[in-house]
């Protein structure tokens, strides 16, 4: 992905764990994580590759730096207590395949919608938008943004295998939607992947204003 | 209620109300419990049935741990100054049918505007969203989780029947609403009342930004 | 006005002031006090009348309780730095024939909206739902509230006279809408006021949710 | 511009920066500065021209006095560290020719969707709310307020000549918006300046709520 050339690996000290920590507080804030199914993820070691993640089942609205766990490449658990979330192996994929430093799992409204509403198009051209160069890389408006929309699957084994299939198809996509499920966002920083979040986020409420039909009553 | 096996009464000291005081304030934040008319209520023993629940006429964005009741069975106070809403019977139900540890009534701007427009089809099917797993037992977003919609009454006595005839019909709904009044859900811990309360808020405001017509004017 | 027979006269000191200044920096949060030209006031003095009311052009995100004037019967400052607001008029009308004890001037997006809507007709009528029990002296959800609507007027003096034959004309109501301008409520008390302007701005929300007209396009 | 008569320079002390790093949180918070495009600046000299202004790149939530760089009337960085952002040149621009001393650049859902909705127009016409009395010279709510929409363009050197253009046509303008991009606005004052940001966010919400058209589908 030539938006994550500048690399820049988390260091292993606790600093991950409370910009993400804050970060989840913050979403739970704005209804981007609702309940406990998001998950927020750094990676702290490249060789061999190491990820801090979100345990599974917490509330996001009162995540503290202690609730992540350590998982290696295989997405098994080397450090922290709590289970890891099932999706762990797409946070890994992402971090392997594209080489993320961060990966951001959110679920918000809009992005729920959109998810439906383009879901027979497989995905939503976003063009034309100062704000498209808050995505790394993009150095003008004119840019054309492409956010896949993939099924939502329960076997995340198979899911991953179809985000894998699909990223390679689309290498310089900042995020995709799951259908129905919600949006992941990553980056070659901490600060990155928040700032896409913010940014594609953004965009779908301002697409999902203007463009999601309503059903009409006489009147 | 298959989904509350996991029974967690809560213990007899000030975390329930802590947690409640809390809750109801980021509540009214959210702008789901504006005036004074939402309870929120918690399970502190269940051989005699004692819930602490808040007392009536409290502003809930400035609610402390001290402003709560605690009630029998009956729905009786025994203890703490205040008198308790005239809906406790309700909460009391829900303890007692469901074993439910934490009951939640709750007024947002979405469940009301969806409590009047499905209220002829008596409730509202929700599926296909990942969210719905955050509702207990929920396995799969393939899950359809039916919402019941009943007539709103003044007499509680009255209405507690109905609810309870509702849940015999309905045992494994998650919440139900009160037309044009409110959400009632709960769950097995506080915390899982809680989670259950964001998901179906959540899932209220996207069925109701997609689903709920609007009226139209030329041009 | 019926709903205010259980005056509660503000006590002369600080009380009111942090009040009505943690309520103006929350309605600013909201975005139902933006700009500078919203007003709070309470009565600390019944004989003779005197009133505490915002200093004109205050940022009210940002409002302290030493923010406030004191004014006579006639709209004169009598204690406090920074002129009154023109619209001091009204406080002190509301005050001296309603009897009420706190008086709000707020303007948010969907009182403007309605009162833009409803002009023609002069007012809207809100029916059949549970929170109107948060007005005082409603006592079920099948009450009937009107809120009239006057047309704004630079002219206070004017605009003063037209509010008091209003009430004259509806003595029972619990606030009004200026059109294009905003909504004015209070209360026999502090808390009272706050619990009106709640439970308006929840009702006006659903109501221009589900009841204001928009424009179509074809697709 | 006869609004900014009362000129107020800002003091070469850290007030403008706590004031506007402050202000930059606030928006973000609101979602009005999300990722890391928007601007803030104050003068801080007049002879010469010195401005405090954002520098590039940063996370407007987190935002702190530190994080300003001053600039001469040319755009070069005299002090701070962290280079200005692209767009100082327009906030330079609306110093010198305006006499403003705080020009604000932020990025909100509704103005991205007005200048979008009103581009062929060339700008959009807001009159009769009360609210336009919060922009500075403005006296009555019967005002009509004439808020123009340039194309967005990434040559900044060429944007600033048509920005400069359009004001000396309409020199009594509180604000411009940019095609798809977002909201410049500007006062006297810090105060000024935040007032009018609100007011005009205020009221574009108002008129887009109202006034942009959905899709609608059948049913």
């Amino acid at each position: 992905m030539h938006t994550l050339k500048a690399l820049r690996p988390v260091a292993r000290d606790s600093t991950a764990e409370t910009f993400l920590a804050q970060l989840a507080r913050n979403c739970h804030t704005r209804g981007w994580a609702f309940g406990t199914s998001c998950n927020f993820s750094a990676v702290v070691s490249r060789e061999p590759l190491v990820l801090t993640i979100t345990a599974t089942g917490l509330d996001k609205g009162l995540l503290s730096p202690e609730q992540f766990a350590r998982v290696d490449a295989s997405g098994g658990v080397i450090e922290g207590s709590g289970g890891p979330s099932a999706e762990t192996a797409l946070h890994v994929l992402l971090a392997r395949v594209l080489g993320a430093s961060a990966v951001l799992d959110t679920h918000s409204v809009w992005s729920t919608i959109l998810s439906e509403h383009y879901a027979d198009a497989r995905g939503l051209w976003i063009e034309g938008y100062e704000m498209l160069k808050g995505l790394e890389g993009v150095k003008s408006h004119t840019h054309r943004e492409w956010v896949p929309i993939l099924e939502n699957d329960q076997n995340i084994a198979r899911l991953a295998d179809v985000v894998e299939a699909k990223l390679a198809q689309c290498p310089n996509v900042h995020g995709f939607l799951l259908r129905r499920h919600g949006l992941y966002t990553w980056g070659a920083s901490l600060e990155q992947a928040k700032r896409h979040l913010e940014i594609l986020e953004f965009l779908f409420e301002v697409t999902g204003r203007t463009q999601i039909p309503t059903h009409t009553v006489a009147g």
